[in-house]
């Protein structure tokens, strides 16, 4: 399989805050927001692996910034990182105030996608080649994330994260 | 108002097909294709003008391609032609096949839109200047469209219709 | 196959304006009202065809009127001309006042159906006779307008679109 | 206030079975028809008042045939008897053969609904005068259920239930 | 087949009045809770039979107090009688308010499913045993509902509606 | 402001999986669980605080198991830790087989809430007393969550993380 970059599976979803999907203060639902970014990042992942995938994990969204009724919200997914049959998904929240045309951060959110074949059996997938600065960092905190996902979990030692050991030295 | 070109009101939505917004044969509804070509069509009338927009009119939809369920469905929204205070917008429709990754065109539409203030009174909207050639072609015939439509709602004269002899002569 | 009449495909659908489905003025979106018309349409030419209906186009919508939250919409569908194996569908919307109960015309729309088989394939509809004043207008208009939407496309020459002539000369 | 008929709220709700729409026997939803008889009783309860109405209760729905996915199901609603500020609503729901075009009875339900000022306190409604032999019949019937209703909720002794005498003597 | 308590199905479904689903009022569509009640009372009929069910008859829904937007709603569903292969399901719909937590009973509804085979034919389910004093009444009362049921359809005498007689003597 | 148990916010929401939620494998979305399970604990942050809430995070959600169309799903969420103005909320997600009525787990999930005035400014919540020894391992292991959280983003140094140094010594 020929390795990828993150280019190859960025996929831009613009779309409205429609009235459904609000909460009383008049801003976006959370867990509306959470099915937006669920379905830009299983094509994401669809386009690294070409195969049919699903989400395996959450692992942290942070909701730093409330989006209004009537905004104009852009979730941008790529594959930051890719492992053997699974794929690490950086997304970015951006809204677009409509006065200035100005587009802010909102949100940023990290989910696993695995691919799979008919049966849902795990299936590999191709490698992944960073390019930019960003691409690069992301790449790299995505196996720390892992190994922190895997030592909380309790399936794999602290002392065999290699990764993590800079973090709590 | 400064002049502003296609890029500066590009908008992508790219969506999946759910199983909720299929016909009979298992394709996407025209209906609920009509509707997302609508929502990100006035994101880029949005994007052009900063101000409220509201759909005028559906000048053309071609259905030429079904687009089957759990398809990657790409809308892309441009300005093709600012008037006054209305924008035509055209609108690419593409679709993606999973296993090859290969994107073909499904369809086209053009919609136009008016920009409003807060009590729906029509307003003006900057200039569009087309750069690329696809941009021209389309910035040219979105004038000879709009001269169509004003001679079969009987309000210009075919004889005034300057850009359509070239058609019926 | 016998020839049928427009009221043979008469289709009414009359529903409310929810919340989830208007715009930041209020009123319904341009999108739903499509998506609304292209369903009650669909039925039309299922009622003249008796057979799998598709949208083959969308001719020409005019949102002429804006349709507030809390309305009772009506939609009203009849088959206005059949060709081969296609149908031209002609759509009136009309709006009601709560207290008067007054009915005034709010949206006009022409859409374009297919009928075909189980693989997609067109299949002959019946013949349409129109019957009332108003449809043996549309009857004659919708042969106009198939023929410009041929020219328009560059499937037929100017001088071979006999209906279009009186319009130009 | 002047007297109406049936007809004056008669209202017509045509509309497809869609997949969102039913259940694992792929028919439609208890729940969603209950939903779309109460839009279409919800109009026909306005057009008698031209006020504001809600939902009083549903009195009897009985689901005697099962409506399959791509259906075509048409909700006839119309008031059957007007009483101080509620109206009973008779609905007829129909389904409709795709290719014979045959249309049979699928169900029957009635509604009562409220009409109301903008603070929600109930408002009197004009009465209705029946014109057509079901008409009349409806109308004789919806005073037994209310007498019933009330007898039921211990709101009127049996001996003063002057309709329901015959039923059970 | 071993007889089940009303606990063995008691099904709990508490979810928020979101904006999509309110009337002019702001309150909950009377449409909207059908809807949620069908699908409550359908899983509490499951739970008790162990089959596919569906819905065959709304037999009474009273809607007492308006819910209003951003509510808290908890729709409770049990079997209150088994029949032969069907089961009546008791409703009970509470609302809270948010300041005090105080719960309210908003609605009451009865609602009949059968338990049927992957043909849709009618199949056996297991008896009902009430154990509290509050299911013991409604299991009783189930018994009169259906009596009087039958003897509105014409199905069954007056005179051997046995659970009647002390209702109307 | 009085102290509250987990069972005081214990939030149930059990409902079916419908075809419209379903992904191409015929399996619940993880995108719609996301937005289920938000709706749940949004709830339950609502019943222990009393105010207005909105979604601050979501820590972690592992999908271990697929939940296939018509799954009865159990949404549980109550408070597992309460701090100065936001609570986390945690999540056990119980899918039920048809026949046997067995129930098992299907997923876990922590977000995060913070209670909020009018103005959307945070406001002071209860403090949470877990009263099982379930409630009492997630309440400590939710103070290691949010030091995690903290030294991730920066805003903790490691040596202050005293509830981690167990983990990584």
């Amino acid at each position: 399989m020929q390795a990828k970059t993150p280019k190859d599976s960025r996929t831009i979803l613009t779309d409205l805050v429609l009235p459904s999907e609000t909460n009383p203060l008049n801003n976006l639902f959370g867990g509306e927001l959470l099915a937006r970014m669920d379905r830009a990042a299983s094509i994401a992942a669809r386009r690294h692996s070409r195969r049919i995938v699903v989400t395996a994990s959450v692992n942290h969204v942070a909701f730093n910034k409330a989006i209004p009724l009537g905004s104009v919200v852009t979730v941008e997914a790529a594959v930051s990182r890719a492992f053997k049959s699974s794929m690490e998904i950086f997304i970015d929240v951006w809204v677009e105030d409509r006065e200035s045309g100005k587009r802010s951060k909102a949100n940023e959110a990290i989910y696993t996608f695995v691919a799979v074949d008919e049966t849902g059996t795990p299936i590999n997938v191709p490698e992944l080649i960073p390019e930019t600065k960003l691409e690069s960092e992301r790449y790299e905190a995505a196996l720390r994330r892992k190994q922190l996902s895997l030592v909380l979990a309790g399936k794999l030692k602290p002392s065999e994260a290699t990764e993590l050991k800079a973090l709590f030295e």
